[in-house]
């Protein structure tokens, strides 16, 4: 049997740190193992340190990372609800259709893709909504939104409405700072900067959406008053829920140990750094970037396909011939944007070079 | 670092098949690489061999066993509709409350726990509900109920009624025979008679129960008409509809490509024979069964603790001084029953003997 092994340079899956991929072999506990909720409990805690949040609900959901889209959306949404939702893109796109099928009334806020989210604009949409959504890290364009500046005229203007940021593409690679940004819910998936697998949603929530949370969601599998259960314990000590994902969650916290050891600051400066080298690098070769300058996420970074180019064929070449994976766009940009993604363990100036070289090969440029 | 190693002897998770092991840490592929979807299908092809169906949506669902029974109610019951449920354990319970929250008018038929389902009490419940469900392995209590001679009866009686099986606990271990049963919608979880880490829940669900699908359902992420985009592609061909889990799909493959291997019909003469191994010696050591005669699953089973025992305990000792987990009872039977496992690669004379060992040293029987 021949093994398939790809540089995964699109916009997730990463590859793995190799810390996540022992995890993930290591010798299997059961779910209420003594020794597993060790292993639980400490992932908790390493992910409370990087949301920046003393939430006691958070948890790595048993999904990948657009449940966790669904979680915050059916945990905190009642029908007749208004959302407002900042649209920049694929994602802010999804949060509209997910808060609808919870009832939700949606006061969509479109931007131009590409673009960052607009605070002003998301703040006049409506005098009083339920909940305030928007993407940190929009994986569809590469674009970075001010989640601070929004949480801050959020928090100063109401009391009750709940801040959502979708941070699947932000956590383990930018700074993310949920407390300090007065955010309510986030979500993030495992497969992008925090370098594992997919198949979690690391999920926080504050206080206050504890108190304003739907109880007996839709959807049981994500009731939160029933996994808090298991996952905090209560009175009655930890009650089962469903048979926790423990291969993925031994993943998972290895490489949360393994980015505490690195420090998330030097994490951090890696994925600049790569990032930055990239971004340049396209740029000598004269391609054009399809992101606002200034507002450029340094782990996924949308460049525009020259005209006359095949897209689909040169990435299907970078696969053929050199085994890196390298994303389309989306939706009216599927055939004339790439996103190239340095995440994770792919933060690394030698990827940066591989790809900005095979690139330069296969465009003759 | 000193990794713990369990003998994994409860309701579930089992050990990992190490085939199952070795596809887990395999090099990761992208979600969309033609070579992942290679697997993808390979996956879905040899989970219709193991259901025995041809039904088309036949998927590995991207959560653990209890994302199968949501995705089996939230496309199928609309708010009013009837649901007609067999109670003869905590699955049971569940399926009630999960059908709850979509809307289901439920009609419960309750049986005693650690009896098979009766298939006459559940036809003479409503004379027309949409859908009939009922669990096939009892994981509660380790009873196996003839879903063969439920189906044959509902298909008999009406054309338009779904038939719901919940199989987690028995696909991979005893038969099952989803289209010769007359089974719309049926489960699999793929940490038990699978030997796969948790983290999937195999999926079918036939033709009928495509027509009269839910369109729509409140829960995007286990919405089966995005989903069938991506598994099956369609006319524009496969579309994104979230990140699959890559690393657990490529040991689920690796794992049902083993069973294939050995041939299911093997597999469960394997089962039968620990599990029938299992039962004689504990009955020898003077225990009683709670199970009903006849009606015993051979990969799990159910025993009653001894008067004067402290179930915790003997679970406690087992696991420190053996490093076998057993599983404690469920609901009243908390402290009464012990849970013991034969499932997967765990199918085992040798497992059977060492557990039957330990717990002879244990009780100093």
């Amino acid at each position: 049997m021949v093994l398939t092994e790809r540089t995964l340079l699109g916009p997730g899956p990463s590859n793995p740190y190799p810390e996540a991929t022992a995890g993930l072999a290591a010798p299997l506990l059961g779910h209420l193992d003594p020794e597993f909720i060790k292993i639980l409990e400490r992932t908790c805690e390493g992910l409370r340190a990087l949301w920046g949040t003393a939430n006691p609900v958070t948890l790595p959901l048993s999904g990948t990372g657009s449940i966790g889209m669904e979680a915050a959306f059916a945990n905190t949404v009642r029908p007749g609800d208004v959302a407002v939702i900042a649209v920049n893109g694929l994602f802010g796109v999804r949060m509209c259709e997910v808060a609808s099928r919870y009832g939700a009334e949606v006061v969509r806020v479109d931007h131009t893709w590409g673009e960052p989210v607009d605070v002003e604009r998301v703040m006049a949409a409506h005098p009083a909504p339920a909940v305030v959504a928007a993407v940190h890290a929009e994986t569809s364009t590469g674009v970075r939104s001010d989640i601070a500046a929004l949480g801050a005229a959020v928090r100063a203007r109401w009391d009750d409405t709940l801040l959502l940021a979708d941070c699947v593409t932000s956590l383990g690679g930018i700074e993310v700072a949920i407390d300090a940004w007065g955010v309510d819910v986030a979500y993030s998936g495992t497969q992008k900067c925090l370098g594992v697998a997919p198949g979690l949603a690391p999920f926080t929530f504050s206080e206050r959406a504890w108190r304003r949370r739907v109880e007996a969601p839709p959807v049981w599998y994500l009731d939160l008053g029933l996994l808090g259960a298991y996952v905090r314990g209560g009175p009655g000590g930890r009650t089962y829920h469903h048979t926790a994902p423990v291969a993925m969650i031994a993943s998972l916290d290895a490489a949360l140990r393994r980015i505490e050891e690195e420090g998330m600051d030097a994490v951090a400066e890696r994925h600049r750094a790569a990032g930055l080298r990239l971004q340049e690098g396209l740029q000598e070769m004269g391609l054009e970037l399809f992101t606002a300058e200034g507002h450029r996420l340094p782990q996924l970074t949308s460049v525009r396909v020259p005209e006359g180019v095949d897209s689909a064929k040169v990435r299907h070449e970078l696969l053929a011939d050199y085994g890196i994976e390298i994303g389309a766009g989306v939706g009216e940009y599927a055939s004339s944007v790439w996103r190239i993604g340095l995440m994770g363990h792919n933060a690394r100036l030698d990827r940066a070079e591989l790809v900005l070289t095979a690139l330069r090969r296969v465009l003759g440029r």
